[in-house]
């Protein structure tokens, strides 16, 4: 195997955005057209203690930091208001890499090559990246498909997914891939979500190079799962880690979108819809929790 | 004034959703059918270092937490890879109610009571509330509509905003408020963000008493603005403080959109739209950063 | 066994201080006499990266947060100083039971009694308690003794220390313990520290009830020793946890002193010395990272 | 002024203890011989909520993480104990530079020169830097003096302290400053902590050039004082700043220690002690707070 340490982008040597190049305006407007019934589904996990993480990223860590009982005191004292108004709020301390996330183009390298040839040494601050930072990333609005791979298949352990089941797969849902579509790959992995946070984090079906591969020469805009790692963990080839991730992210700018809850989409059949996933604008962030939802 | 420390919701008793109760199924697809060239606004500010902050909620603190020059050589050193894959992440801290955010109808109380009636002593944990959490909240997809109040007026102070005035520039506008509506209200005040951030937080025009009662009986699903509290502050009365908060959340579980960006659909006047926004699913917190969209 | 819910204290109702009202001034004065040579022991574990933690208080994350080549920048591009000053700093993000670290008053109860009969209830806020917070503890400045128990046993497992192997080190040592005295008890599990952190905080040896309810009839100020918890974990007695926790902190107020490093001390033969450990005063806070010392 | 970029140390090329050297073993056992009564003295500011800060390292920020009464809950649902124990923690988020603190020999450059010549290019890690970590600093145990400058003045504003009044000062206190001393100065600027925090870190009075040159001559192991920069603020010099950190830290490799609450010993015209301060040994770490004692 041979592994080039830089990553040149088709779209030019400035570009930032990556395969989300894909999504033209018209397509949005033609993926706006999918919906239905407006039927929305939610496609986060919910935040909160005792969620799966991974040792590199460490916990979600969230608490009351004011509460409105103690405030109101404090307001009483200090500065009374006759309406009596009082306030709660949290502070939560985490990774951008958070439960329910996206992957920027500056999160995954190989050797020291980000996406389209940006040495890491040269951009790396206190703030995360000064290029290719998640900010650059545009709000996701496109075309979705659910490749739910359940109808074939239940995984109870890290098995790769070859092409041709998901060729399959989108025969049996009567749908096709596209240019520019968010790629949702349903695995049945997200019921050890909370109910086996170990099993869920140490190993994982998913894609493995030959599809990586093949779904970048589809030119698809994001890669989704219902897994950490969007890709199969550990990886088919001993000694070989995040393959997928430099697949896709590095070499060929496509985000992926990890730990995504996808049951109910897969459970009400719905294969195609528009799909919308909007990062937080956060300089430098290499990734950011995302609320991404289906609209049927 | 007397302020009841009971709001009783509408919807029934065990109600947690509010307004956003009148986004129906149809009026999702209604409002999906406003999209014609599919032009998106991010309507979200950056989050970085010195963005404006209030006391209460402190700043937004973030920073890397792994970077790949590093950690390319704890992988080398540690469990090699062949593909010499690396990673970078940041971690954050900060409140929920940072940057861009929306305010939950467990932020905001008169007295102890929160929306529907909720005691806010028999829910307040170190988590949050146990009801009424932002996680309860829907992703909002709806029709949006952008009062640019700028079309009138440069408030270079704490004006609040007549309906008289609201009614005007709709009519320049030449649009109408609906039932479930997102209404963005634009003052220009967000020309203060990072160039004058004391100005910024310290007073700011918005809506006051009298047009918080009016958008509730249009029964509108949220309302958003680009200030800092959506409401004018100080209050027109002395002695009141976060009035409108009170009329617009507790008492008719309206929640409130801060610190938009809405100066980019000023400037191309888009004034009616697909209006998306994302909370994300934190148990018990009281607001959620978002990056909202508008989609034209 | 029957547990009392109230704990009240022999010094009186108010009392907030527990067991350090046994060091009075004139035994500081007569615990620095015992100074011989001045050589000074560092008795704290380096707070870094994967240190043992357990999952109630969760991980030290730490990083860095301004970097002077970056702020070198940003001065000379701000406010340039002819001097060319730049400084960096780190922010830590932790437990205030993280590492070597002293248990307050107000952490551990029966029931909801603290010490001294408060009830937790009454005292809890969004900042720790109002009453028994660490803050309220004073420098300790006292007789350190060492039980080094490794003189007896090599511990491979959560065996409990009996009272009579007590004696039988402080007799092999030559000591006695005294009223006022810092105990803190050498256990050798110090090794698993980094090593094998999943054994170091699963079970370890350490004092159980008897030995707990010795020390406390000696009116020791503090228990110190180089476990996670001081005391034997798993109990003797099943469905029993934390017990000596309450006999020592709850009924006692004895602070406990947890994740020493005691090897280098065990290793001199140094059994009594002056021991100085300061808390750092964080308001209501229940425990704080501490660098305890011993001067022989 | 010429600015040297590189600092050699005395101590030699590999030195990381700088100034801390001059405390021999012999004048640790003579500091301890200074105790007479064994009355103790805080020299700690409490560490909460509103406490002044400047805007390089932000925010104290803290809170309950696990409350008593919630966990006895959880306890008794998840895994019941017999005695009922429950406990309470809190987690804190702050800078290594936060309220009575200890400045390292990492935290200050002349260019990109640290102490002893070290490139802060060549150290600066995401975990603070690889060399001159104040995990290198030892415990403290010295002679301390007071230098109660009130004696002399009232400072209202930035008043630079010539070393002429310093020695007016000990001449009236009767004191002289040895090698290897602790050196305190007292400026009574820290009445205007919590009471006015944006005049005590806007600017102070202080040790200026002459001196910080003074005191470096005389071989002093560590100065601290009762403001946040130990240094005049502004400098007395247009367009330098820090410049005593530099020739102190940089230069001499003597540590700060900042904010600290001296009027106590003020009051009591304790002018002689034996001084302890133990920083936290935090990998890299630039600081630490601090809870420095003074035992007369």
């Amino acid at each position: 195997m041979k592994f080039f340490e830089l990553c040149p982008s088709k779209f030019g040597k400035d570009d930032q955005l990556g395969a989300l190049n894909y999504i033209a305006r018209e397509s949005t407007a033609a993926a706006v057209r999918l919906v239905r019934n407006g039927r929305i589904f939610s496609l986060m996990h919910m935040l909160e203690d005792e969620i799966p993480v991974n040792w590199f990223h460490k916990d979600f860590i969230y608490h009351t930091y004011r509460s409105a009982p103690e405030m109101l005191k404090y307001f009483d004292s200090v500065f009374p208001n006759k309406n009596r108004i009082s306030f709660t709020n949290i502070r939560m301390e985490m990774s951008d890499h958070t439960g329910t996330h996206i992957d920027g183009l500056n999160h995954a390298t190989i050797g020291y090559s980000l996406y389209n040839g940006v040495d890491v040494r040269d951009v790396t601050t206190t703030r995360g990246t000064s290029r290719l930072g998640i900010e650059n990333m545009l709000p996701i609005v496109t075309r979705g498909v659910l490749i739910d791979m359940t109808l074939l298949h239940v995984y109870d352990g890290p098995q790769a997914i070859p092409v041709s089941d998901i060729e399959r797969v989108i025969s049996i849902e009567n749908i096709q891939i596209r240019r520019g579509d968010a790629v949702l790959i349903y695995t049945g992995w997200e019921r050890f979500w909370k109910t086996d946070n170990q099993r869920y984090v140490s190993s994982m079906p998913g894609i493995g190079v030959e599809a990586a591969s093949w779904l970048a020469s589809q030119e698809v805009a994001t890669v989704g799962s219902d897994t950490q790692s969007v890709e199969v963990e550990p990886n088919e080839e001993p000694g070989v880690d995040g393959r997928v991730h430099q697949i896709l992210i590095t070499e060929n700018g496509i985000p992926l979108i990890e730990n995504m809850k996808l049951s109910e989409l897969a459970s009400a059949k719905v294969y195609e819809f528009l799909f919308v996933c909007t990062p937080l604008k956060i300089r430098g962030a290499t990734g950011s929790p995302v609320h991404p939802i289906a609209i049927s």
